[in-house]
């Protein structure tokens, strides 16, 4: 059994400071879409920002198992909350991930590992709505 | 509709950066407990900050509309996850919030908003597993 601990502190207005244990610490704020400022995190996007990284850490994990060499990791998440019966609510996440490894024979290995990843990832099991996940692997190439 | 993005970028071993249009950038990472670096977040800790934080947010809504004057607002989340028949997963989130106000005219007001905050807020609503809030309301008073 794991536990992580974090705690907000209200600072002004529509804006607080996440802190946990020694991590620098982050400031969040209501969207600006409700009349929050600009410059801060949302707790939406804190949301998809822990599916996004959960996918990069699982991934990871599964790309250095199958010794794959990685050159490039990048997954952008979009997340889409709409009005629902129960009031606000996400209704889906969809992550677009691209992964470069170093030459076409890690190529396989590499989706592999991102389809165990997608599989495996705790963010998104913890998550009701749909969780899309879309990874491309390509080789590196000298430009 | 409303949409959120974020984009997480590897950078080393089992470290990445966050992103989202202007705000700082995040250090996200596996967490130590599996074998990640200290000083991160972890998903699993951004993941429990989006409650908090929305809990945080969806309480200051409804503390300004219902007038309240509020001194202080800290919300402390604990994430519990488990291995379980589907893997590691989320178990349980449970949040303590404390909340002081102006005075005693104050405290039934802030009570209802937290109530509200808690049946209302997306985050919660996203997660499969149980959230459980606590919040207690206090009147200032002079040390």
């Amino acid at each position: 059994m794991w536990h992580y601990e974090t705690t907000v502190v209200w600072k002004t207005e529509k804006e607080g400071r996440l802190h946990a244990g020694g991590n620098p610490e982050i400031c969040v704020a209501t969207p600006p879409d409700f009349g929050g400022p600009h410059g801060n995190w949302s707790p939406e996007q804190l949301l998809i920002s822990a599916v996004a990284g959960c996918l990069m850490t699982s991934a990871l994990y599964y790309l250095e198992r199958a010794g794959v060499n990685l050159r490039c990791y990048i997954g952008n998440a979009i997340g889409t909350m709409d009005k629902t019966p129960e009031g606000l609510a996400f209704t889906r996440v969809r992550v677009e991930i691209s992964i470069t490894v170093a030459d076409d024979s890690h190529v396989e290995k590499a989706r592999k590992a991102a389809a165990r990843a997608e599989k495996s990832c705790p963010i998104s099991k913890a998550l009701q709505c749909l969780v899309e996940v879309h990874a491309v692997v390509r080789p590196f190439r000298e430009e």
